[in-house]
């Protein structure tokens, strides 16, 4: 089915491309008028707003999305000679998912799709997917990403459809099952049928600086989350929903720091960037079940598990599996994300929902990621370990540098 | 008749100054009452908006608009040995240009200016000139960069002036021709008078993260870029507007990596980080006048020609025209903004109209850039070419530092 | 009585993490029931505002003052060998100071806190001890961050409780002495206790790179100001306030580059990037009595000052009371905090109230500061010049890498 659905889109896709260049602008202008009123004088979400005022607040955080989906690149830049591929690789995938959700969605199924409701659904779809590429990050050619994204926009609409259409009552604000664990399981999906065991044996190495861009973009990650759990929220809970997300954002902050010192004594700045974000991912279910203290238990206990599974779930499942979660996002998005959905199935009293919705997202991101890995396999052609992680394989005057080897030695780094 | 606009700003301004310095608080506090009277209970520009709902929505906005006109340093960050001095040229530039239009639209015009319109078209005067800079950057003295940015003010009120009072329905709502053609076409002529040809000669080197920096700057600027070319629209249109902008650079994003691999079989990622935003330049004009899927078709092609503007181009004008375009402004804000002021031209039916204006920009911008030209090369005085784009000519503690060379050696790099 | 709420705050805080572990969900979902009610038809802070309009607008405000508080970790982050740890400072100390604050007020003083005014409030705490970390940064161990932010919390309610609730009438919007001189001389009473004459000897270096964070942190921190300073205002004033920020902003750009130039003949980046902030630091308390003209001309002022303090007074001050003030926060925060509380008592006509309120402060500070010092001086332990502002103290994967040094040579630097 999701087969299906790519294909259906990539046709509706390029015949809206041929229709741009031949539609007279007169027959614009004309349906301009027919599709796109003006929300005048509609009433909003709640008593006291408007539709045109919901709309204004959802414009920022519409933006804020498309600013943290950015971001997710820089969270993971910290391969000092893989930085620039790092960006395109999420620019290509963006504009694949983000144009074929929006395809499908206005032309498929007949959606007036030009809202902020469906564009903040558009650019979940794909963040998702960004997030997703960290597990074959470099392991795939740079066209292959924007590929990705357009298989990706079917599958996510599958799971839309599971979760709120075929199921109901579904507790998930915030995007623990939509987002996270749709990100982490189908790009597992994506690696265990592309099966890229070289993967294990590309050097990496990381300097200060190539580290501080991590830190800048989770930090940044960290503040704007608000925006992405409550951007489809109704006004009046918005402030309620920052703070258990600020709450939850804080308890995994300190129980991170705890986790990597009692696993390693000292803390490793790439576990501590990333698990530090889990119970942002966690609040997603719970969001507006919990008030902000219980919010700060649950971010403390998210904090705990994703840096112990950072520090010691991750190399035994990758060894396990036989294949390298690159950005290691099951220890981020997904286990913390089942947590956060088991979360939000307590606290609102909808365990059972809850629980078969988490299992059916997993199947489907699962399937879905497995086809796609196929795909992209049997799509890639050739591809040299050396140009594996690798900006000089994709980029005109990327040079190699002096970096620090993990022995304290200075080496110049080739491609 | 610029000059004479820039002489009074100047006056006004240094009057204001002094009587800062003598006026008494009592005054002050009086004339704040009289002047400053909150916009309680009056409407907005919509039916169902108030003014200080408008202002309110507003707000959000210029402030991105300043965000983005620091990022535009970020973007021209490239050159390693001359960082910190295009930060510095962009907050003195910023300085100057934003003091003067306020003070001559206060003073010489006599508007009452604190508002966020006028506020809003004060820093889209200074994103301008801190686009032009980018022409001429490295070539001028550190404190000339502030008097550019004195003498641009009343050029981009003249601007101002033919396209919104001389001429009538000029479609430009996110400007294409305002801010983009004015800010290749100004810059262009301060560099005809300049005729600094030892700019060619300066060597540069970067650095894989001094170019990290520019895809930071770049990718933000992409995502922030909606609020710029909405700042001044009514609330009912900006999520369509943001719709249109948004599909634009997706388009860029798209056709920019295709022309890459076309000419050039890798990517240059000083080109791709640069006309990825070239949509986001056109759509400025048919902002409002296109759906977003021609929007998709005008971004396609707006990359398309500003990547191969970069890479065909400009090698051969700057030859032709015996001076160097820095920062390649011309293959980013010249061409793709007048496509725009075309495209806008073409869906909103006003081609003619739309032509007749670009030309008038275009020789506005070069007539009072070009006379901005002569008086910085008359007080410029001595410039050893060791002192251009260098950032050792104007701070205490920088240093040389190990870079790469083109040939792949690291050497310790001088000033 | 600053140990004492401390402790209270403490414990609050523990029983309150206990109870949310054994606290049935169901109890949670009535308890919010009647706690949280939605804030549907309230008036707002002005005729033409709701309530729920009023907490949308402070909602974006509430987070971009997050996004400041980050951002002054990158400003902090100059030191090659310490940045990581910066970091990692700046959110400990964050959580620490956030969640105390908020339990105090909840649970000690029975406020209704999770509203935007409240948690504006919150933020400004921690984002008041984040900028004062600064000034004993890399000198205690890293756990102590923590418990700062956790001691600093009563002491800065402690200032609330003197600025607004003994003294009426003071005139502080923008926080130049709530925000501003606490951070300072807070800071100042712990390097006086503490007394770690080592942080003279540690070698420090920077990089191109490691100044150029500093830029961006300073050029965003510096568009972000605004919402900063008018997070808790009406929203009729919002936009007067914006101004009269940025007018102040620039004055300070312009006054810090010409007194960079007088003093060193260059320009010194870590001087210019943090006085060119002097200016929105001064406008805090005139920040809604003057015009924008005349906070332009404040902003001139305080950057001729701070930059002056930068170069002349800190050397002599560090070395007169023998301790290291190590980002030099009495520069940007103190003196120009205190000059903008007397512009806002002249301009305000409260210069007596505000003369007394910041007298008050600078005890408060200083004491509260001390006894932190002492605490943190009796939980230390032993510490190691070498594990000084040390990155290789902390985290694992830390490496030593080329640096120049002062005298254009490379070397490998040490931990």
């Amino acid at each position: 089915m999701m087969k299906n659905f790519s294909k259906i889109a990539l046709k509706f896709f390029i015949v809206i491309l041929l229709l741009n260049i031949i539609a007279p602008p007169v027959a614009v202008a004309q349906s301009l008028e027919d599709i796109y009123s003006t929300p005048t004088g509609e009433e909003g979400l709640t008593a006291d707003t408007s539709h045109l005022g919901d709309e204004l607040h959802k414009w920022n955080k519409n933006m804020d999305v498309w600013f943290m989906l950015m971001l997710v690149a820089f969270l993971m830049l910290f391969i000092k000679k893989f930085e620039w591929g790092v960006c395109l690789a999420v620019l290509l995938v963006t504009a694949g998912s983000f144009i074929t959700y929006m395809a499908i969605q206005q032309f498929v199924f007949g959606q007036f799709v030009w809202t902020q409701d469906w564009t903040i659904m558009g650019v979940f779809c794909a963040i998702t997917v960004v997030i997703a590429i960290g597990i074959f990050l470099g392991t795939v050619k740079m066209w292959q990403y924007f590929l990705a994204g357009v298989l990706f926009a079917p599958a996510w609409i599958a799971v839309e459809w599971w979760m709120f259409s075929y199921l109901e009552g579904v507790v998930d604000p915030g995007g623990s099952m939509l987002v996270h664990m749709v990100a982490a399981y189908w790009g597992w999906g994506v690696i265990l049928t592309l099966r890229e065991k070289r993967a294990f044996d590309v050097p990496v190495f990381t300097t200060t600086h190539s580290v501080s861009f991590v830190w800048l973009a989770s930090m940044l990650l960290w503040v704007l989350w608000p925006s992405f759990v409550t951007a489809l929220l109704p006004a009046d809970q918005v402030t309620w929903a920052m703070f258990t997300c600020y709450m939850a954002g804080l308890g995994s902050i300190i129980t991170t720091y705890i986790f990597c010192m009692i696993w390693q004594k000292k803390v490793d700045p790439l576990v501590f960037t990333y698990a530090m974000l889990a119970g942002l991912v966690a609040i997603g279910s719970p969001l507006t079940s919990v008030d902000p203290w219980t919010a700060l238990g649950i971010g403390l206990v998210a904090g705990a598990i994703s840096a112990t599974c950072f520090i010691k779930l991750h190399p035994w499942l990758c060894e396990k599996m036989g294949v390298l979660d690159v950005m290691a996002v099951n220890n981020l998005h997904g286990i913390p994300g089942i947590f956060g959905a088991i979360c939000g199935g307590i606290f609102a009293g909808a365990l059972m929902t809850n629980f078969v919705s988490l299992v059916g997202v997993f199947v489907i991101s699962l399937v879905t990621g497995g086809i796609t890995g196929l795909i992209i396999r049997a799509t890639r052609g050739e591809m040299e370990i050396g140009s594996m992680m690798s900006d000089g394989a994709d980029f005109v005057g990327w040079k190699p540098e002096p970096v620090a080897t993990e022995d304290g030695k200075v080496v110049v780094q080739d491609a």
